[in-house]
């Protein structure tokens, strides 16, 4: 079996039994994802998807104005945001994807920009569902389409990324609809709202769960992201599982691409074994989030920026993982005496 | 105020306030460090210190032979270790130091290899004190010398590692002395004890611990490293004192390094400023070694492995988090709104 192969291998490395602990794991991992003893990171990625949301132009939810959004599109394309500062420190390709911003961005050329605008923002689902049934396999499909270009530029680990203002809240419905958790539970602070800012968010959120009746689709993913979704968040959907059928490595970030990869998961569980947990965020909902999934994050910086920031920082930890597979000599090879019993 | 301005640099730039979490902080720590509000990261390096423990040889502290010591020096020149692998992969400089191994190595030559050989081992602390005053001083002392060459040739960031099998023993004496923890609780499995090795060990520390009546040096730094410490925790404090002289950002690693840490708190209390913590080890006292520091380590990974490993990890995310000052957009200069109060 591969598996006891690649703990094997692991195991006649040059250190303590179990004393690199998490990374151990995330080596044997990567080794049964790509299907091979000796695997290996080739041009990690982030892809960030960007979106506005109907219920952010309320102001009910958020603090920030939605034209935020295309303003932090412009900021990543001139190399300023932290997603930026990151890829760039620990070289990982950074590809923007307009996903459904709010502006005309028709007129923007850049190497790392893609466009694939779904609508300016989704509708406002406190009056009608947030996307149409076409939106949605639009949005999944062009995800998909995304991912396996990626993949054929020879990346083989990736991480998703979004800038939407309003996101947290359709990530917070998305999360009760499918964990169960009370609104309260899954709705945070998002970009920093106040303690007035949050109470507001929480009535306005617990309204359109009743409005959508989201208990009710808990395992209707496709109706789910009908009534609550965002653009960035159906197309991280179709990214997550054309990553899994791409072989790749997936590093997921924190509370929005989660929540993206709760719905993904109820269309494909078996995308979770490719799955490496970036961090725990700081936005409150994302620790429950992670016990509901039974995932190990990597990170637990207090991080709530999103962007794939988690994931851009955690792929030095799951390269150096990959490293010790690879590079580390054995006992044998360094003829380093073993421990007796 | 330096600090004011530094937090007021942070908050200016385009991301929600503090949603960077504890990298934030590491930020503004480089800055006060560096007195700057322009700080950067420069040649950073990883010492690992090598010596060996007279109680080694008795077989009741340890499961791997002595020998592992030597084996594991000439490993790490070979570049077959995980310190190599981790060192190699994030472009850290990486030195390897003889503080006083039991084995010739004079004949060793290698560009990134010192000898600075003290004894081979300390004596066995069971018997008589583990090291002479002359040999305490001649440690701290080259400790002191190697950081300063270091920090010539260019680094400004330094991370202490070490290898030496019975070195948990010596590392869980000086906790007990200096926090006041019972010897139980300072005590774990090191490099992998089983059940009957761990109760040995516990029992001979106690034993340990009453000889030397160590619960009466916790204020006595030089006392308690002559009674239990070790050739290359000695040459740590040395090195911790100059490196905050020095003004270099100072990665802690593990319970080996946290230890050393402990004894030279004792002589400058102010070294601290200078530290910022790697991880959490999963060997069992270096949590509460934490706390008794009332550190908040980067990484939570379960590593217990040594060698500077966790430093190393660590030192991504540090630079990850200096380049938030120099390379992050402030919302001014990207033209992105604030958020309403």
């Amino acid at each position: 079996m591969l598996q006891d192969q690649l703990q094997n291998k692991i195991n006649s490395k040059t250190k303590p039994l179990g004393s690199l602990g998490l990374l151990e794991d995330i080596a044997l991992q990567v080794g049964l994802i790509q299907q091979t003893l000796d695997p290996f990171i080739s041009r990690p990625s982030i892809l960030v998807f960007a979106a506005d949301h109907g219920i952010a132009q309320t102001g009910l939810v958020n603090p920030y104005p939605q034209s935020v959004t295309a303003q932090m599109v412009l900021n990543f394309l001139n190399g300023g945001a932290a997603i930026n500062v990151f890829t760039q420190m620990h070289q990982l390709q950074l590809i923007v994807v307009d996903a459904g911003v709010n502006a005309d961005m028709s007129h923007l050329v850049h190497p790392n920009f893609i466009h694939a605008k779904q609508g300016m923002g989704t509708a406002n689902y406190l009056n009608e569902p947030a996307m149409t049934s076409e939106q949605i396999n639009s949005c999944i499909q062009k995800g998909k389409e995304l991912v396996i270009k990626v993949a054929e530029g020879g990346c083989n680990c990736i991480g998703f990324g979004e800038m939407g203002i309003g996101n947290t809240s359709s990530a917070a419905l998305i999360m009760h609809s499918i964990t169960g958790n009370p609104i309260q539970e899954c709705v945070g602070r998002g970009t920093g709202a106040n303690d007035v800012q949050l109470m507001t968010k929480i009535d306005t959120l617990e309204k359109v769960a009743t409005i959508h009746q989201l208990h009710s689709l808990g395992n209707k993913p496709f109706a789910l992201l009908s009534a609550v979704g965002g653009f960035e968040i159906a197309m991280m959907v179709g990214a997550f599982l054309a990553a899994a059928t791409q072989r790749m490595v997936i590093v997921v970030d924190g509370f929005i691409a989660t929540a993206a990869l709760l719905v993904a998961v109820q269309i494909d569980s078996t995308i979770i074994n490719n799955c490496i947990f970036a961090h725990s965020s700081n936005e409150q909902g994302h620790a429950k989030m992670l016990q509901h999934l039974k995932a190990k994050p990597l990170l637990n910086l207090g991080l709530r920026l999103g962007e794939g920031t988690g994931a851009a920082l955690a792929i030095p930890l799951i390269e150096s993982a990959v490293a010790i597979l690879n590079q580390m000599a054995s006992f044998e090879q360094a003829g380093v005496s073993t421990a007796s019993e």
